[in-house]
């Protein structure tokens, strides 16, 4: 296996996009990409594209990254489309990652891209419910918002934690993803203006839920040897990728992180990269609900079982603590085009790595070396009472 | 990058399968590939699930793979869902064997899995037009049929090829698909039947075009070191694994193989194996529609440009000619459930090289020593007058 770099990042804003077609948001993320890699189009020799739902909501199966790559004016070499659910972008990531590393290719782009919005809601809604397994919830009135809400419950009932604190999370969040000019909601949100938002499902209210949007973001890998060739930019190195699925958790115990898809993927990337959770400078998490985010702090093992509710409480994880999670201001202030989440969270790493954050910029556990370590944790679906597919990648700036 | 085996091999049967669903159909390939490889379940590192329409026809999108395999009893495990239009089974294929390559792991399997029949056609006929790009074709009255059919008569045009050799096509797949126990038809044509069956559009004929199917086939890769130690079948290795995309091809030309998708993935594939089309002893070929093999031959380097006819008339890709193709019956016979081809060949294949092919086996170039080299040639959809995504495996009997 050899060592991979990240050339260049690109993103198409997250929002709502009733003019631009999938092609469109693609090739807006794939030539950021390259333009920020310094290579050109031609130099890419495999692409992989991560979607989800443009089966369902445009009617593109099939060869979707196909359609994009194309239009974007790459032709002939190898795309492969990859789904995961929610962690379909990291999962584009990924096996770009594994085809350079593997030392079959020397540049690669991943493309995540996802267009939600169609002016049909409830399409748009019965898409994302694919995220489970439809035999066994599609009968049920099951939806990710219910499903996280019971769980949410469960959590606060077992480790006492308070409305209010999931309601700080998006505090946090809406902060940070106002100084992000890439994120779809720029106006930060009050602990009030959390609680008293439309209630979705107790606890859940309006702003505790991530939003649909349209966006896309793409990464260019290459081969150390290539990047110190070719690459212009400090080079950010692919520490660790790890990816898993849920396990059998039938019973209905009250949630947990012991065991669970989240904790796995951490221990594996952990142990592939070498460090632990106190060596990280900066982690973009999945917070698709802001309960989520809580017991994504565990999963990581930044805290111990149901102390979450501390790191949010004591402002650690705040751009400015010790431990910054989702600078980019989340799901909760970018949206969440579920193909597209994967390669936003990658862009927005990078740009941290680098020093390129600007406003939002973290200052690292050394501030004088800036940020070493940067981690992103991308969770697609449910399936056992767990996440479906769940998605780890510890990125390191040599 | 590392030597991998393919140690096991299963299908589902391809047919007509109302009773079961697309878990049943994965269950029982992934199960056979298995039980053949001689390994446990517990024994898999990493899952790629091959599938094309699922989420239109089934409403299953998102996490196909994930439901699949946790229904066979593999959890945990890294789990990626794959799709390249027809060409979804090989992409499968090829990305499990680049993880076990890579060094990553050392045991993978891949599924391709299709549920077409519905009892709505309509519908199956509109989830497998999304193989080509539907901004472009949608509102065109386009459909697979009507562009083999358009292609078939620029190539008839070109290359003087008459019906009656695309008709031989099927009477030599046909003939081998009655023996084949996996297969949708056992039925033999003759020119005549092919010939005086329903016309779909001009030159193909119903038996000309391969039809719809529900099945599955799976394949347990691994490492030569794992294999050595554990796999106790003869040992076939993948000698070559290319993929790629359409190119520009905007001219309304006369089809032509020069530079085409399926000329470049073999060519490519050649160069990695180290052999030319000279060495192959069986080939499992794409035969979506029946003039597609004949343009097959020629994309392989068979035979020159339009010279395809010339092998058929002479009877040389027959089981016992001296260049044996689809001895499984083709898509012809096999019906074509779009993810799931590319794995029924690779299957297909590897029994032809273990000598467990039964009454379909073909003898190899030296029949004192067997069959040594096979070729898998699978496409996926169209994009540009040209396959959208082309793939190409060359396995090798060590």
């Amino acid at each position: 296996m050899r060592d991979v770099f990240v050339a260049g990042v690109g993103v198409h804003p997250f929002g709502k996009f009733f003019d631009r077609s999938l092609k469109d948001l693609g090739r807006t993320a794939i030539m950021a990409a390259v333009a920020d890699s310094g290579l050109e189009l031609k130099d890419i020799q495999v692409a992989y594209c991560g979607n989800a739902v443009g089966g369902l909501i445009l009617g593109q199966e099939s060869v979707r990254g196909q359609t994009v790559f194309l239009n974007a004016g790459i032709s002939q070499i190898p795309v492969t489309n990859v789904e995961n659910a929610c962690a379909s972008g990291a999962t584009a990531f990924r096996e770009a990652w594994l085809s350079v590393a593997s030392g079959l290719y020397d540049v690669a782009i991943a493309l995540g891209v996802e267009k939600l919005f169609c002016n049909d809601t409830p399409k748009t809604m019965a898409a994302i419910a694919t995220a489970a397994d439809t035999e066994i919830v599609s009968d049920t009135g099951w939806s990710f918002p219910t499903w996280y809400a019971l769980n949410a419950r469960m959590y606060m009932e077992k480790y006492d934690v308070t409305q209010t604190q999931f309601a700080k999370v998006v505090v946090k969040n809406t902060k940070n993803g106002a100084l992000n000019p890439h994120a779809q909601f720029h106006t930060p949100r009050t602990v009030e203006e959390v609680l008293n938002s439309r209630e979705i499902s107790y606890p859940l209210t309006l702003y505790m839920c991530s939003a649909i949007g349209d966006g896309a973001g793409a990464a260019v890998l290459c081969s150390k040897k290539y990047a110190e060739k070719h690459a212009p930019k400090p080079r950010v190195r692919v520490a660790a990728s790890a990816l898993v699925s849920a396990g059998f958790r039938n019973d209905p115990k009250p949630p947990t992180v012991d065991g669970s898809a989240g904790q796995r993927a951490a221990q594996a990337a952990y142990a592939q990269a070498g460090i632990g959770p106190k060596d990280l400078d900066v982690i973009e998490l999945h917070d698709a609900f802001a309960p989520a985010e809580l017991q994504g702090y565990e999963e990581l093992g930044l805290c111990a079982d149901g102390e979450g509710k501390i790191l949010i409480d004591e402002g650690r994880t705040e751009i400015s603590g010790d431990i910054p999670v989702n600078p980019s201001g989340g799901l909760a202030s970018k949206g969440h085009p579920v193909g597209a989440t994967g390669l936003a969270q990658i862009a927005e790493l990078v740009w941290h790595l680098r020093g390129e954050a600007g406003q939002r910029q973290v200052p690292g556990k050394n501030p004088r070396r800036g940020p070493i370590w940067g981690l992103a944790h991308n969770g697609g679906g449910t399936m056992e009472g767990d996440a479906a597919s769940m998605a780890v990648h510890i990125l390191k700036r040599e």
